[in-house]
């Protein structure tokens, strides 16, 4: 078994397992992860110096008297370094063998060492509170982190177990665990952390240990919230609103809840959470709850590119279409909250749609959040930079849509990090009656008694091979193969015959007696598409989108006709976009030419508004028919690599005139 | 001469002068000042107590040892007697006389008397400081707001002074801004405040005083700006964006500036300050930059209404043509610091443009900001508000879009007490050639050498009447008539003759001899208009806005159909409007009825995108032809008076098929 999150207890009571193992051996993801683990993992010791995070951790552990302050703005710098721990621990899983595994086995243990001599006798680990001047444990839950941060320490623990099979690091956090256990619940402590982790992460260590108590606590924290605990929240000094119930996630229960809302990575860590409660528990009542919020969230308030959290203000979730392009946050932690939460969601119900979505958010709006090189990240991720955009020339802040080595409050590049270092895992499950495959990689994966291995150029090309190298030999089993919901057609064959199944809701269930080494191709069709918002997103109403595959695309600067200005521009609807691999183009990609006509307008006097009769003169360009120009478009992953400038996914349509 | 804001000195080298007296006497103004001042100004110091702002002046006078303890969040708490002081203080200008008047005079006295019992030995003034626990002087420039609110006490000193001719308060102005300019300038201490307004109120205090040193100050200030006395600003503890310099109005000089940026209201409380500066100074290298940043805040970052502020994060502008009609922040505050800033441009240059957007912004962002009733405010006026906005319905803060009897932090009401009470001082001007009217309301206006009277029903109703009471008897003799923006026709009569003067640059400009009791009439068309965008202008794309005359409408909730959704309708842009009086609602507006096409489109799935062909079937409602269905649309100005619901001023426009 490959180690990797989410290994459901035999108990569990879920559609589907995830695979016992999932390797992905080549193609797109295998060349992020090839980055990841050479480039953004390897960094992050050193990173995390130079931010303070480990001289903290050296200070709460008494062993550097000249390091007592506290370093950093936040109190929860410490899970900066349990995000690193629980990603390099999982790049270790990969089971790599060589001088690099070496040095990333070395600085993995180092800092699992700092982090277990930080931890006080009674098994409290923030060292904020242990170092910080007015330290006082548990007394600010609003904004302390502290349930957070041993969140993502109980995480770390299990990953580094899982990779490693050490105990060290999984002691620390069944010793904090039980700390927690005996400080909070009916009749102690009743109230929850402001930002929700530690649901999902106390039940992961309810399977990695077996001890119930794990669990029993997850769902008491789960439906402690939206029960007023954390009250109206705490006095603000700023002229900034304040943040209200939403923000810490205490407005609502989740049971009750017909909408997600507040801030948008509290919010999805707390459904994930829930999610593995209802997994291990079997609560349907929980489950229905999530799907409804789920549907409220795909279908309302989630960006073409699978982002979401539509305001900066408070990093929050807006109202139902509420989802403006330019002022997008869609913060990369908040992709990873939705990966999160949709996979459980996958394992859960065994429906194709969340993993649809997984898809789309981990090719865009995920994959977007790390540059190409794996050095530098972004913290928002918005659908469009003006030609003049002031602000993010002059931008200093995390929030800016500027690529940074790291940020002040640095939760978002270590959170890349260990999705990609444990993304086979994402991609495979199992039941009893066989294999799902849920995202297209070159791998091999073993689930439902059976394996087979994957080889595909996906999402560059539409075609996809699976061998079958094992299923069982007396008896039929299933390989079913996700059709993405934006596939409008698709093509199978077994051992080159068409199938004679159909895709349903979402599904192609080839279900036979398997001979091993026969041949699944799936071939999906990657002509370039326009599309169209549902027209209540007031955002890009008029505009269209180019996707092919699972790609949103968009146009960025560099690579349009000099001069051409993006924010002066409509798409003609009528020319056939069309496509081109560029092997040499930002790591390789296939980038989509389509026409554009600029605008005939020039600006008039003082006054950007003009009456006038019924007509659209203004809005479609005036008498003059433009001249069309080419525009190329790359994938939205690779956007903000090269030098800054303007960059669109929806772009205005040219209307018929009217 | 009546008493108003902006008294230049003789040797201010401006276009145009304000009017010696002004009076509005009936009409659409004269009805909102009235409210103003028989509803919202007295009940001003009631609100103050409650807010705990009095007695933080009792308590630093040392007159009330029990209230020692500063109350209120915020360090300028002060600011709001003093604005309040100054918009009573206008009030009593009026000149009434009666027992509401007898008691406001003797409110303000009392009020003005806490104020000077506060103020310490050495003139300085402000509670937060002086009862603060950690208080120190002019130790936090950024967020203490001390040359903030010592600007409002000195434009309420003068305001006190013009209007009643004590010296009291003035006493206490001066002593504290002899304090100021012993403490700041060049070799004194450097720094510059964090939220401009000292500039505009030296200036005045110039004015009122004679004494030169409060101008050279003023001006000091606004060229101390921008070279970065503030630095980046304090560290901020929480995960929000540090506001930068830009928020503090230290990024650029005045001089250099190319943009508006940053928090709006402390961009154009300078803006007004540097206008009041170069009047005075006849400063053409200031004067030059003005227009060129009030250009290009019109042309770029202004809404439809008047207002500005594209950012709730920060209280900020945005970048050019980011307008979200949902997300507009336009602060009643920013609305009101734009008309300062206008006025001021109109009087320096003499040119009409900044009078129509004075007109647009005191019609509509500005008249929103307070309810029909007197008794409630509105922080923020968003042009949408959507039908299932859960955050405004859960709404606590002052930045949501409710309206509420007091904010938390309190700074516009009395904004717009002040303005409504000054009001008249807003419509008319002179210079050596005659009388120039900027604005249309019923009353009397004496400048230039003449004096008029106007009646007019506008804006509901578009005919002027102006008589000319006097004017030089033996020499020619100009009434300048401002024709709006919007006007695409007007006709102009004198004696019932039609003039064969045709407007330039926004003034029809009557030069000759006058016989007193002579009637010019003017009359606007008030026809209503669908007003376009400029096609950069994202946020409102394919949309229109109805508007008639100067007044922006919109579509409410309570007005429409039962079970109309308002996030659902495209608009008929060939079904004609049509406007009807009804006297009855919302203190008498005039409404217009247009046609909507509801959209045929139903929620399929859970993916709000679809792609397809070249068409834009969504987009235009599907197959079905939907049936046309009546709506109504009300002045903007008086929306959120009624239940809370969906209200939007820009209306999807049903395209052609494709």
């Amino acid at each position: 078994m490959s180690a990797g999150p989410i290994r459901l207890s035999r108990e569990a009571r879920t559609a589907l397992r995830p695979a016992t193992t999932a390797r992905i051996t080549g193609g797109f993801w295998a060349a992020r992860r090839r980055v990841n683990a050479e480039v953004s993992v390897p960094q992050g010791p050193d990173r995390l110096e130079r931010a303070g995070n480990l001289a903290n951790l050296r200070a709460a552990a008494g062993a550097a008297p000249e390091e007592s302050g506290f370093r950093g703005d936040f109190p929860f710098q410490d899970s900066d370094v349990h995000k690193w721990l629980e990603a390099a621990s999982w790049q270790l899983a990969d089971g790599g063998e060589g001088p690099a595994e070496e040095e990333l086995s070395r600085q993995v243990e180092r800092l699992a060492g700092l982090v277990a001599a930080a931890q006080a006798e009674d098994g409290y680990l923030q060292t904020y509170y242990q170092l910080g001047p007015d330290a006082r444990r548990w007394a600010d839950p609003h904004w302390g982190h502290e349930l957070y941060c041993a969140g993502h320490l109980l995480q770390a623990a299990v990953a580094h177990h899982r990779a490693t099979g050490r105990d060290g690091l999984l002691d620390v956090a069944v010793r904090y665990a039980d700390l927690i256990d005996a400080t909070f619940g009916p009749g102690k402590d009743e109230t929850v952390c402001g930002h929700p982790e530690i649901e999902t992460a106390l039940v992961e260590l309810y399977r990695e240990t077996g001890e119930r108590r794990y669990l029993d606590l997850a769902g008491y924290f789960v439906d402690r919230r939206g029960r007023g605990s954390l009250g109206d929240g705490p006095p603000e000094g700023s002229p900034g609103p304040r943040p209200g119930a939403p923000y810490w996630q205490d407005h609502v229960p989740v049971r009750e809840a017909t909408a997600v809302a507040g801030h948008a990575v509290r919010q999805l860590y707390l459904l994930a959470g829930a999610a593995d409660v209802a997994a291990e528990t079997g609560d349907t009542g929980l489950r229905d709850a999530l799907v409804r919020l789920w549907e409220d969230m795909a279908a309302t308030k989630t960006y073409l590119t699978g982002g979401v959290g539509s305001r900066h203000e408070l990093e929050s979730f807006g109202d139902a279409y509420e989802l403006p392009p330019d002022r997008a946050y869609a913060e990369t932690c908040a992709a990873i909250a939705a990966i999160h939460f949709g996979w459980r969601m996958a394992l859960l119900t065994g429906e194709a749609r969340y993993s649809d979505l997984v898809e789309r958010t981990l090719f865009n709006g995920f994959a977007s959040g790390v540059s190409i090189d794996g050095e530098r990240w972004l913290y928002v991720n918005p659908l469009h930079v003006r030609q003049d955009d002031e602000h993010r020339k002059a931008a200093t802040g995390d929030q800016n849509a500027h690529r940074t080595p790291w940020f002040r409050c640095a939760c978002c590049p270590p959170n890349v990090m260990r999705l990609l270092a444990s993304l086979p895992h994402y991609m495979a499950s199992g039941d009893a009656e066989g294999l799902q495959l849920h995202q297209y990689a070159s791998g091999s994966y073993e689930a439902g008694g059976g394996a087979v291995r994957v080889g595909t150029g996906y999402p560059w090309e539409g075609r996809i091979a699976v061998v079958v190298d094992a299923a069982p030999p007396e008896e039929d089993w299933t390989l079913s193969l996700r059709i993405p919901h934006w596939a409008r057609t698709y093509e199978a064959t077994v051992g080159g015959e068409p199938v004679a199944e159909r895709a349903e809701n979402g599904w192609l269930r080839l279900r036979r007696r398997w001979r091993p080494g026969e041949t699944v191709v799936l071939s999906l069709p990657l002509d370039p598409r326009l599309t169209r918002p549902d027209p209540r997103i007031d955002g890009v109403r008029g505009c269209a989108a180019i996707e092919r595959g699972p790609l949103v695309y968009c146009l960025e600067q560099p690579d349009q006709p000099a001069g051409l200005r993006l924010d002066d521009i409509d798409l003609d609807p009528d020319a056939a976009p069309s496509p081109e691999h560029r092997p040499e183009l930002l790591g390789g990609v296939t980038v989509i030419t389509a026409l554009a006509l600029p605008h005939a307008v020039a600006r008039e006097g003082w006054w950007p508004y003009r009456s006038g009769g019924t007509g659209s003169a203004w809005a479609s360009g005036g008498p003059k028919a433009p001249e069309p120009v080419p525009v190329t478009a790359i994938p939205y992953y690779a956007w903000a690599n090269r030098e800054p400038g303007a960059m669109r996914v929806w772009i205005p349509v040219r209307t018929p005139p009217g």
